[in-house]
């Protein structure tokens, strides 16, 4: 019988807060290009303070994910703690609208906590620099995980930032026995370097135990698998899992499944803002997988939405991911 | 002795909520397109329930053409009442961001009021139908209005949306008494067809008592002075105030002054989405009106930056606007 949803993914609720500024704004304020950095509410205060005008776009890395999943007509859900603010507000109805389901009650009155928020610096090239209020988000824990959405799931889809919470990891471990002994399979993205340094050992015992899809970039796979090229850092992850997926920003995506290699060229095109294109692969790749797509059709799908996201301000997909399937020959 | 502010503006405080939509969307929801229609925060509800994913960015039309001049480098401050909430804190952040004064208290607790919001459902054509809950922007009254500030202006520039609330005449009359007491002069902006029908009677006396500077496009120059063409309605206008601005899409604009009648071509580029055009007409306008610039330089100015916000998604300008004066010749 068919599942409920092809993904469900878990991950930091957000609100993106997007400014384009110049690089010396960067060295300025002491933030580093191109990472994503955690922040307290009074840097978060400051940070604002000092930055120009915005705009508020609905975020958070799996939540982009399962929107394009939506926008390609895929059935997901969402799971993933904002208060009952109005960026919280915000964040729920971007994502229903796009046609995923979310239900994750929303938080009550905790001091200090309001929904997260991520400060998304854009630079003239294109490249985000991350500054994320968890808020709220941090707080996800075993409650928030509804045992039968998880058993009616072809495929969970884990946000690695999300191991930056008490009681996250619970709240993982409660999904994966509950989309496993369903028969479902779990997969994770590494989601930054910086987050595989602070997690290695969770994240190596997760890979190895319960991961049969690995996503990462070519930095966060050399941190994750520490080798003297990136060609045998893949074969050291794929000695460990079914399917590694990793990304490789113009050189496009390399999959490697079942003993095989396949590689997909990038899209090219031009970078306005590269928030996302991970996220946006994710929904490709996963959209084709659970379509019943070759790996290598999935990892092209995969190219193809990042190139639509990077392509405007925004980390969702604005334009028709399907129709750009078709113009590419992938559907 | 130079004042301190070139235009202070006084109007309705608003977070746009944006997002694309078939015209279909329209007819099937009762919203009239191309204009401006109050809904109270049931209506706001069922419509942003209904409509797609969205963006969010700061608007409010005499606080865009304040951010405009602002851009300009241009010495501004404007007045509107936002609540202590998210969506506040946005308005304000993006004004005082873009170097424009912005201190009206933030409004405390009142049921049932929030900050003000707008949606803003942009059609295939790029034409833009607002839907408009006033929230807390609606109070706006006498105890608003900082004396001081009004003395040292210019120019006021009072947005016509603004008469649609109990106190805000008698905020406006405080402001024009003290801003023309200290020999400064008055702009008014008739924002929409359906304001003039609404405050005929109120505008008229406005116009003809206290405005030097009247900006308005075609329609609602016809529906606030009828007569069998557009040149007999601009007549009628200019009999009653010194200058006289009419905006007309892909025709430019007209400005009548000192019995003179000049005509700027509008500036060709491709719609992505109209709000904010006569907003930053105003802003180009006002910036060459109190730089000290011709009327026609002015009307040409104002030409250039509306055609700069309608070429991207939202109403605050995003391009330099004063490199695009100069690529224009104008400065």
């Amino acid at each position: 019988m068919k599942k409920k949803y092809q993904v469900v993914g878990i991950g930091n609720a957000m609100v993106d807060i997007l400014s384009h500024i110049e690089d010396d704004f960067l060295s300025d304020n002491n933030v580093e290009k191109g990472i994503m950095q955690l922040i307290d509410m009074d840097r978060a205060v400051e940070l604002y303070g000092r930055m120009g005008p915005a705009q508020e776009v609905s975020g958070g890395s799996a939540a982009n994910t399962i929107a394009g999943i939506a926008a390609l007509g895929g059935r997901t859900a969402y799971v993933g703690k904002v208060k009952d603010d109005q960026l919280g507000a915000i964040f729920a109805h971007d994502l229903r609208a796009q046609g995923a389901v979310y239900k994750t009650p929303m938080a009550e009155d905790r001091p200090g906590a309001e929904t997260g928020r991520c400060m998304v610096l854009v630079t003239p090239d294109g490249e985000r620099s991350l500054n994320t209020y968890l808020g709220w988000s941090e707080f996800l824990g075993p409650d928030d995980i509804d045992i039968a959405m998880m058993a009616d799931a072809d495929w969970l889809y884990l946000e690695g930032y999300r191991f930056d919470g008490p009681d996250s990891k619970a709240a993982f471990a409660k999904a994966i026995t509950a989309c496993k002994a369903a028969g479902g399979k779990v997969s994770l993205t590494l989601s930054d370097p910086f987050c595989v340094d602070r997690h290695r050992d969770d994240f190596l015992e997760l890979i190895h135990d319960h991961v049969d899809l690995l996503f990462c970039n070519v930095i966060e796979m050399q941190a994750m698998y520490p080798a003297d090229d990136l060609n045998a850092s893949l074969e050291l992850a794929a000695a460990k899992t079914e399917i590694v997926v990793c990304t490789a920003s113009e050189d496009g995506a390399y999959v490697l499944s079942n003993g095989e290699k396949e590689h997909a060229h990038a899209i090219p095109t031009r970078i306005v803002d590269a928030t996302g294109a991970g996220d946006l692969f994710a929904s490709g790749f996963l959209y084709g997988l659970t379509a019943g797509f070759d790996m290598l059709t999935c990892a092209r799908m995969g190219c193809v939405a990042a190139a639509e996201v990077i392509s405007h301000i925004g980390a969702r997909p604005e334009a028709d991911l399907m129709a750009l399937f078709r113009e590419h020959g992938l559907v």
